[in-house]
């Protein structure tokens, strides 16, 4: 049999040995017998033939009345038929044809006497009108194929086929078993180094959406006999079983050593990023799989190596992929040796389709959640350049990306509630921002890669905002600057200001810790500016090089009292409960280029701009003041 | 207040009208909250904003030693820096960062040394090799905007923000109350007047595919006091209320009088074929819907009215339907003054879309269960012309369209289990095949509206074959002929044969009930000519009118005793355990045009007509001999 594999290997080399061997060893699809009922989505495991007859009897497929044709030979208009009574039935719709009849004439074909009796004026020919025996179905009859997805109005013909119930591709049961010291269940208020186990929410969901059962089992410590206790438990009632495997080499991790006292580790290591800590085991016919523990790295090999599993037990066929090509917007870097997995946000702008890296760490598990595609670097690669062409695969369906705004530029909470303003009052609209600070909108910009971007550029000569900024990198012109909002800059600090901090001068002193903006952006250009005009050393503020990309952040890396100080608004000190040292109020507009103007959801986005519903949030987040929103400040 | 309309209405305008005066009347969508973990596929209620940082301590991204980067400013190769045991920590991935400590180094950039020192060859910057607070999710920010469909991703975020519970919009509970007197509820073995309640069954599943909760109650008779109980019932547990409405207009109608009891009824009847029964009615903000009996006009009118509602209720935005141009091959004739729905069957032959109308009686549930598109025949046009390229909304993927064999032809149960053989094979390939006689799969073939038409067309003149019909119809040629099987056919008679019939010449007894095929099937041709053969007049047979399509549906009506004999092939007397009068061995062939033989699922059908499987179903059916499958018997 194959032997352990410990270096990294190459993943499609790894899933199809892995798969191959599964079935060597007699992993196959099972079969259950359910109501036909409950059997919508579900897919046939043998051929169903119906028991009866639909319909099961002659029926009247008229309102009228029946009777025997041969009564009505040669009748005419001129030698018209008189029927008594007893002569013919009358039936409604549906009503099962009365014995000694051969016949259905339609309501508005006879003609009523007044003595009770009725006329017509034609001859029936035998068998009109009727519903006959297995119009629909016949007994014997097959109604579905093997392995063929039972639709709503499947389950309709087999019930009339008298099928109450049938044999079906049972779910796959898969068990995840969260492991590690570090984990506990979810909560709000965990301590320092506690782990929330939200894996098993993730992997659970998107097991249901493929088809399978998730049973989550409790979480179990770095214990060799607890988890080989829970692993048995879990083979012994599952399909397929899935471990947390470690995030580090050098952590004390039992799962490859535990999954050996049970079963046989075919590999250890795979050769993609993220997702190399995984470990793809078996027992008999059962795979055992160890998904690493960061969120990201669990997905992809869940994706990767479970998802063929899952469809070939579920008699599924494989996921048509779909792709598209996208220029890419930032370059990426990718580790020679690694199959590396990229999310993307896309979006299309001018008829381009824009492919916009995310976060890459194989902790951030939002970079799955506002990704619409996938890059794959291959293994030989070692990434792409900006404006490369790439081949994405598609999470989000391309209608909808049409329907997308890309904002690439400044953050401000502002705009996640714009965002939630244009979703609601529009729809399935939704606004994509990558914050990349005031630079990096300006260049998406110019480059054609965004719809808008949110900029705040302070001009030191002139003490204006944007325009000379525009003039000088977007010389071609082809653009409008919209104003959007006012708002206040200034220190964040913590709540009571303990290190007694009162302005740019103090940021040198002692002990302070301070966190800066990223290069780039208009808040660290702002600084720049400011420590220039007080005379302050950059270099001595203890802090100076920890970047981060958002006031949020600035803000929250203060409230947890992990820094003392930083530049940012007025919004976020207030969202954090900090104290706050105004500095300055600065116009924070809106770059939109000619070509997005006239489309419909910048439209309504610039409506919502003008909106009280708008005006509403702003005051509620604070330090926002509102002139004349959606104006064109400057246009070239 | 809008006023009852008891005219058919254009569908559009009723629906427009109901689902406005429904939203006037307050209908709107609610919200519930529920556990995050379990809330794939739903729609946020409202923007979900993060309570805490993910992760929310900084911790180490590395494995390898946490220190203070002061420590190590000024080292170099040059001048190493030996760190004692308590100047730095031992961390590991996702370790936190330890108090004092500002930085990580790397294990591989580290040197142990005999006495238990550590030894640096470079200086460390701080932050560096930390994973900050916040990085994947600061607290306060927004992670979901409202009405958004929430991923397991997104699930797994939220959860990391500490969002344990969440507001969503509330699946929209759907009530159905079966009606009717003649219902009975599901069984194989149903009396005569009887009619399966599997509406219900239908409904519920087509309503929880599109998001909604579905209830139903018990079966209730014709009776008003009854039925205006079970309405105030429903009415009070569910958001939409549907009861079973007419199939007739003579009936004993209660649903409409019953209805205006406990709300109001805005139209009664729409111009749609199938579906026109439909009744539009409301109580406050509650739809309540007549839904026909007939499964097939019950289908179209919660398609068209219901789901809309359920839509708008689940905040969920409308099924972008997916349309594509077909060429019709079969004329369609259609009532001026409906909007008629005709369910096709679809395939791609020779590059061509190609669309065949499906059985049209508002009973058939079957032309759902087997249509790939809906073709809509608006209210003012009088149907199309077989050729005529119509718009067709499909139900099937095209991809798998493109999967599909066209098998336009003579029917036989045998072409079933190759169709079944095909699916296990080869997974999502189907074979569909329409029943249309050995004729029109000939002029189907001509047409280049089939891959393969089933045939069995006997030359009076030679007792040859198919060669001859294939020379005189289809004269260009760029056919083969492939040999299939040779099958019995012979008179099917009821179990035992109590009208002790022999042969032909028996048919035109008095009293004897005969059933016929279509004209221009393989076995009507053999029919007349055994007639003329025997010397029988056809048209003295009682019964030579009553045409049938399949030698199932001929088989079924002799098994009812709806008739006492047929022609049709042994196999179908078998299934149906009828008594069986031999009359000659036929030869049943496979036509097949060049274009499609090439086709790799053609090839798959060729090998598996030559299989030991398709050979072990032949013997189980009875009445075939098998010579060599798959030859070319004839090439044109």
């Amino acid at each position: 049999m194959a032997s352990l594999q410990t270096e990294n290997t190459d993943i499609n080399t790894a899933r199809q040995k892995y798969i191959e061997l599964l079935k060597q060893n007699g992993m196959t699809p099972k079969t259950e017998t359910i109501p036909t009922a409950e059997a919508s989505g579900r897919v046939t495991a043998a051929p169903i033939y119906a028991r009866i007859n639909a319909p099961h009897y002659s029926a009247s497929a008229m309102d009228g009345i029946a009777l025997d044709a041969k009564l009505t030979y040669g009748t005419t208009e001129t030698t018209p038929l008189f029927l008594d009574i007893g002569d013919y039935k009358r039936v409604d719709t549906g009503d099962p044809l009365p014995d000694g009849c051969d016949t259905i004439i339609m309501a508005e074909d006879i003609i009523e006497m007044a003595d009770g009796r009725i006329k017509l004026t034609n001859s029936a020919a035998p068998w009109q009108h009727i519903r006959q025996i297995g119009e629909d179905i016949c007994a014997h009859e097959m109604i579905l194929p093997s392995y063929t997805r039972i639709t709503p109005y499947a389950i309709g013909a087999m019930i009339a086929g008298g099928v109450a119930d049938i044999a079906v591709i049972k779910k796959p049961i898969v068990g995840f078993i969260p492991k590690g010291n570090e984990l506990i269940p979810p909560t709000a208020d965990p301590g320092k180094g506690d782990v929330l186990e939200f894996n098993s929410a993730i992997f659970s969901a998107m097991l249901r959406e493929w088809g399978a059962d998730a049973v989550t089992y409790p979480i179990v410590g770095d214990d060799a006999a607890g988890i080989r206790q829970v692993l048995e438990t879990a083979l012994s009632e599952c399909d397929i079983v899935l471990m947390s495997a470690g995030i580090s080499s050098n952590n004390e991790d039992y799962t490859a050593a535990a999954i050996s006292t049970i079963g046989t580790v075919l590999y250890d290591g795979l050769a993609i990023k993220p997702g190399k800590p995984a470990i793809l085991a078996y027992s008999d016919s059962k795979p055992i799989l160890g998904i690493p523990r960061y969120p990201v790295s669990g997905i992809i090999v869940i994706e990767q190596i479970l998802k063929p599993i899952i469809e070939f037990l579920s008699h599924s066929a494989p996921e048509a992929y779909r792709y598209a090509d996208a220029v890419l917007s930032k370059s990426v870097v990718s580790a020679i040796g690694y199959r590396e997995f990229i999310r993307v946000r896309m979006g299309y702008v001018k008829d381009k389709l824009i492919a916009t890296p995310l976060g890459r760490g194989s902790g951030i598990v939002t970079s799955f959640m506002k990704a619409d595609g996938i890059i794959e670097v291959p293994q030989d690669a070692d990434g792409y350049e900006n404006g490369d062409v790439v081949s994405v695969r598609l999470l989000t369906h391309v209608d909808e990306l049409k329907h997308s705004l890309v904002a690439i530029g400044s953050h401000d909470p502002m705009l996640d509630e714009l965002s939630d303003l244009l979703r609601k009052e529009h729809g399935s609209i939704s606004l994509a921002s990558a914050h990349v600070g005031s630079m990096g909108g300006l260049i998406a910009i110019r480059r054609g890669e965004a719809h808008l971007a949110g900029i705040h550029l302070l001009d030191e000569d002139t003490g204006e905002y944007n325009v000379s900024f525009i003039k000088k990198h977007i010389p071609k012109g082809g653009v409008r600057l919209i104003e959007c909002v006012k708002r206040t800059q200034g220190l964040m600090l913590r709540k009571g200001n303990p290190m007694n901090i009162k302005g740019f001068p103090d940021l040198t002193r002692n002990k302070l810790r301070y966190v800066n903006r990223q290069k780039g952006s208009g808040t660290r250009i702002l600084f720049d500016y400011l420590c220039g005009n007080t005379g302050i050393e950059p270099s001595l503020i203890y802090g100076f090089n920890r970047e981060e990309y958002t006031h949020m952040s600035v803000a929250a890396l203060i409230a947890a009292d992990s820094a003392d100080a930083g530049l940012g608004i007025y919004s976020a000190a207030k969202l954090y409960d900090l104290d706050f040292v105004p500095v300055c109020d600065e116009q924070y507009d809106l770059l939109i280029p000619d070509h997005a103007w006239d489309m419909p959801i910048m439209q309504n986005l610039l409506e919502i701009l003008q909106s009280n519903a708008f005006r509403q949030r702003l005051g509620e987040l604070g330090g926002y003041t509102v002139g004349k929103p959606g104006e064109v400040r400057f246009r070239t």
